[in-house]
């Protein structure tokens, strides 16, 4: 019997954005968005909300900014149930930007930090929170949190915030399953109150497997992406999500025809997925930049010597 | 702390063949060899024993049958602790083909078979062990075995097998860990004096998860194959279990240069990996030959149609 509570949230082109500079074009994204409306699935991240007196719109594609405007012109005209998402980095968005829910087409404003900026990001989910937004709090990079600081952080988060979905994000794909447990239990047991959501990376083929194991363990808010897009390994593949839960409403077809007509042709022109040295930086649980410094090298697959320069980097 | 009973078992070679018709170039097979030695690696299984009045050498290459001197000519001169084995498949063996151990380099045979062949594979397994071989018993396509018979089977074993090690093979990749979890416990419950070994396929990505869940409830024997090569999606990433398990004994350098210098070029010639087809096969529980059948048709890419074709196919 299927738990109902179980969100399937796709970030497909806010994470595939960090690849191409976001810089999908208006009908590929539009594309996705009929694809997955038809599929069943409940959200959809299109980017980032980023100030732009912090980056420049010559320099970033459209999806580092969301302007309404943009979101409109994908969406408008297709029939959907799908809630539409944002996601803003801590320091790096201006809340003048973001309008009161009601003049949006956005409904969902995900917070993404690091657990050290934990009070930032509570301040930032409750402004959006107060402005009629769904918000969540994803603290990224979890390998690296310390203990103690993320139980700080999590009864922080359970006492303060608005934010009704704290997630776990796996920014390095270095988890594996036992941590995956001990964490999605360690966030119940304090969060009370709150959902909990897991967003893995695909480093070393764990996504699904991690995913799985944080629905075992009650997380209902689970990301994925179409085929796996997304910087370096890229995350867990929504189509094989969508084939493993068992809510009738979902429907993999719809999935299936966007990769062959849209994936198959975008994997010619860039990459991702499992690649060795997204590996062994997820081995090694560090950011996958030194793998993808490498991947646009001459030395792209000189994989012992890559494995060596960061596997003794933090000895001298 | 390691668990030093861990023994990982490398059927690249092997499961490879079934790709190529068995006919890997005694040089690779050389290489793999000298790599896995150098990692560490416990078992290497080079290939199939078959009959040669069965099957024509002359269809298949040289791993369909496994002769001792093509063997010695792959590990001579080569310094290594590892063990050799190769597998059999009830009714396509010729014992009389097997020399008694003491006069081969092969230390292990494993016997691969139905839930409904179980007699069969324990005869062989017997008749190989008598000469001297350490044998496993491999149950195929696990998720297709009923229960009742399943339990039968593994009573049987635990009492009529000298085979030390009895395997559960995910023929086709269609598990998920709390169906691991379930016959891990299941086998462990019944054979009280053997060890249980693990074999998954990638078609769902889960071939490296679903290989930690068995390890984590207490499979000890864990195949793996060099970049995943084997048949249709492939199998569980050798090089993810080394930089996984902990035993400083493990090295995984040796494994990177081999994808490096052998797997990267193969992989322009032969296809494997995560394929949606194949990850279609596995969410549907079905064996992989029509996905493969496909990969080798106009209509390779047409996802939709396919699993149309296949879910709907028992229905009339």
């Amino acid at each position: 019997m299927f738990r109902e509570k179980i969100k399937v949230f796709d970030c497909t082109i806010r994470d595939g954005g960090l690849i191409n500079n976001h810089d999908f074009e208006s009908r590929f994204a539009r594309e996705v968005y009929k694809a997955l409306s038809a599929a069943g699935v409940d959200y959809m991240e299109i980017g980032y909300k980023n100030s732009k007196k912090l980056f420049s719109p010559k320099e970033y594609g459209k999806w580092k900014f969301c302007d309404d405007e943009e979101i409109k012109r994908v969406i408008d005209g297709v029939k959907s149930a799908m809630k539409l998402s944002i996601m803003v980095d801590v320091d790096r968005v201006d809340i003048e930007d973001v309008k009161p829910k009601k003049d949006s087409p956005v409904d969902m404003i995900r917070v993404a930090c690091y657990v050290k900026d934990i009070d930032k990001a509570i301040f930032l989910a409750n402004h959006f929170a107060d402005k009629g937004y769904e918000t969540t709090i994803n603290i990224m990079a979890i390998s690296h949190a310390p203990d103690n600081e993320l139980t700080e952080a999590l009864h922080q988060l359970e006492e303060e915030t608005k934010a009704g979905v704290i997630y776990i994000v796996d920014s390095f794909g270095a988890l594996y399953q036992e941590s995956v447990e001990f964490l999605v239990k360690k966030f119940k047991g304090i969060l009370k109150s709150k959902e909990i959501g897991m967003h893995a990376h695909n480093n070393q083929q764990l996504a699904f497997g991690n995913t799985i194991e944080a629905i075992i363990h009650d997380a209902n808010y689970v990301d994925g992406t179409v085929y796996g897009l997304g910087r370096a390994a890229g995350n867990c593949p929504l189509e094989l999500l969508i084939g493993f839960l068992k809510n009738p409403k979902f429907d993999i077809r719809p999935i299936l025809d966007l990769i062959s007509k849209e994936f198959i042709p975008l994997r010619e022109k860039i990459e991702w997925g499992y690649i060795i040295p997204y590996a062994i930086t997820g081995i090694l649980d560090v950011h996958p930049k030194a793998a993808m410094t490498l991947r646009g090298s001459a030395k792209k697959e000189d994989y012992r010597e890559f494995y060596e320069s960061l596997a003794g980097a933090d000895l001298d």
